[in-house]
């Protein structure tokens, strides 16, 4: 079943209001099997919702129309549906009786315009609105069908879910699955590189990728005539990309960094410490924005300025005056400091300069340290065999120093692009990802 | 001008990502005059793009297009357009030399399939990407344009903002200028309904209300045939609407409110520290997103745990466990502790919960304290004399005691709803308003 998602609204195209109608239908109907090949905004306009119309209805099956099925006369969707369907209107007394019942309800006048409301395609199923009055409707002719839903979200949301969903999945017989496999440390090209025979070969499952701050996301997606065979279509493909971008792969669902960071941590039992310079407390609050981090997370000294580094990480001043506070020293003794004062599984450290000032010829803008110290009983033995200076994505590894009490010290040097808020997210990633690398 | 704006990526299609593209660009062109009468979505399909951009280059005169610019074969925008406007495609050398040297500079190998972002539509105006590696380009054959752009926001919006507005300007002859007035503490109904006779009394300029993570936003917006009178125009409404919403303007650009206050502390040379629980580093990574917040902040100190409290700022072991850690006397003990370790002029202690587990019946999930510390010769007059109690927005105010050691200290308690990540940012936005409200 193919769809357009025709929505109607001049708030949408004066960029007042940002569609997230469409983006909730696509996903609802793209989960249903529907392949939504068109997403359309025309204006209050009576022209242009019909020729819209007009227009799509010849190459899908199915139309969802957001908007205009209000009270007043820019309200045109039902009209122009049925003209285009080639269908009359019909007046429904009792859906009146319930506008007129509602108005009471809530005490508010009721003008004579919204005996439009009652009105619907010939042979049109009703969709109830218990969150406003305009009820929706789905309307048939031949093979073609236009799915009139109203345009505020806390009305189409439930209307949808629980009117057309189940209409649609009783229509539609295809089935579909995906799954999402997230990267990190590698670029869309390079990742498409990798896998390009497995794009190209294949047809059902189809692999997409997207690209979304700084990190790579591929879709497996599988269809068949039933919900059965789609775990075994999908898992060859999955397998094969996994073996082929190997430790890039960081979850194989729809979740982010923080998230698999903070479940590796609650799985094994560990916690973690931060000491945040130039991401100014992105990582902590990345990480606390998952819920459960308080089992993990001890606390995160946002050391902005020198004294801060000094006072609470012991920081010497020496170190500071001679390396300056971005720097290997510096961000080797910040986590020192931190391991010192937490005794935390896991601390981090990160100083850096995000700019747009601050930078030199040999310390531009987007220069940022991290540095590690993991418990060695921890730490994956490929790193410990290597001093960490293994597998660690991109950047440039600046040194790595061994076991001081049992802990792994290692600092690694980036130079990220972009303006503040992208060296920023990007030093925050890294950081997570570091951490994710490096644990058993 | 009439425009069209055509999306290309299946992921808008699927549901995945929200077109926030099409609303920023919409909002900019009708700044700029232009009338959007479409939007349109179509997948990475060179059919259905094709089809789309010859569908719609007969109804307007120019045709934003985002997307597709990339070097998959999937990319085909610019192909697609050249073919609509009768072009030829032109290779550029010096922007492969570009491409090249961009991926040399992060380190990264190029493949091949670069090459293709070199090639463009005869005569086309090459459009600049300092954040990627995809440049964008304005065709146009006749009295019809296609301005390409990438996808990604980052890449798009510096884009649009530095390359495409002054072009459309210059090509369009009707002048806009909008002032934004942020508001805070304020709802979007109660705003609206304080300024309801100037909004339905007024054609030019016309005023707007948004709303967007909690704020409401006002666009005050006047058009003409020379951008000379542009500013006598907006000045009446601009001031008739601040003094209608008073103390709850905090800035008359699109700024947001951390910007606003880390410049008010610059202004008067104040050092701010924070203590962050719930929050977990969200406010000082808001401060720090602004540049030159490194004058200002001292520390941020995101306690997560228990002990990270005692330790850090000296919160007593017995007030913890009397009171709790999310109780008015924590978020004072915190606040206290942290004046004493930094000294800074401005300290502000955040505890809450935000959930969506850790609720009781007498604390349930969105309460938060927000206690401040603050130098009274830096207070406004009016809260010096009422103990900091009065003015203080929304919420339920708890109580205020005077000065100690010359500082007045102040405990608010809200009860916020909403989800985790809504009850976070409200708690960060509310305390950076505090500051803003209580500074002179």
């Amino acid at each position: 079943m193919k769809a357009a998602i025709l929505n109607i609204g001049t708030e949408l195209l004066m960029g007042m209001t940002v569609n997230t109608n469409s983006a909730y239908l696509s996903e609802g109907l793209s989960a249903a099997g529907v392949f939504v090949y068109y997403h359309v905004v025309v204006g209050d306009n009576q022209e242009r919702i019909i020729e819209a119309i007009n227009d799509y209805l010849p190459k899908v099956d199915v139309i969802v129309t957001t908007g205009g099925l209000g009270p007043t006369l820019d309200d045109i969707t039902k009209e122009a549906s049925a003209q285009a369907l080639g269908l009359e209107m019909v007046y429904h007394p009792e859906v009146f009786e319930g506008i007129v019942e509602r108005f009471k309800k809530f005490n508010r006048p009721m003008t004579d315009n919204n005996k439009r409301q009652a009105y619907f395609p010939a042979d049109a199923l009703i969709l109830k609105n218990p969150h406003g009055t305009a009820p929706g409707c789905i309307a048939s002719s031949g093979d073609k069908t236009i799915i009139m839903l109203p345009g505020p979200p806390r009305e189409l949301i439930p209307m949808f879910d629980n009117e057309v969903m189940p209409w649609i999945t009783e229509k539609n017989r295809t089935h579909m699955k995906s799954v999402f496999i997230k990267l990190f440390g590698i670029g869309e090209s390079s990742a498409e590189a990798a896998i390009m025979d497995l794009i190209e070969g294949q047809t059902n499952p189809t692999i997409a990728s997207y690209v979304k701050n700084g990190e790579v996301m591929l879709r497996v997606t599988a269809s068949a005539g039933s919900p059965d065979p789609l775990d075994s279509m999908l898992e060859p493909t999955v397998q094969a990309v996994r073996e082929r971008l190997g430790d890039y792969v960081y979850a194989k669902e729809n979740v982010g960094l923080e998230e698999v960071v903070v479940n590796l941590l609650r799985e094994k039992g560990l916690t973690i410490s931060l000491a945040e310079s130039c991401t100014g407390g992105m990582i902590a609050q990345m990480l606390t924005s998952v819920a459960g981090s308080s089992e993990v997370l001890d606390r995160s000294l946002v050391t902005y300025s020198n004294r801060a580094k000094v006072e609470l990480l012991g920081v010497l001043e020496e170190t500071l005056s001679s390396y300056g506070a971005v720097s290997r020293a510096t961000a080797l003794e910040m986590v020192d400091g931190l391991e010192e004062r937490t005794g935390s599984d896991v601390c981090i450290a990160v100083t850096g300069i995000a700019g747009p000032g601050g930078g030199t010829e040999e310390k531009p803008v987007g220069t940022v340290f991290i540095s590690v110290r993991l418990k060695s009983a921890h730490a994956k033995e490929e790193f410990l065999e290597a001093g960490f200076e293994s597998g660690l994505g991109n950047g440039i590894a600046e040194g790595a120093e061994g076991g001081i009490e049992e802990s792994l010290v290692f600092c690694k040097a980036f130079r990220f692009s972009g303006d503040r808020e992208r060296i920023r997210l990007t030093t925050a990633m890294n950081a997570l990802d570091l951490v994710r690398r490096l644990l058993k």
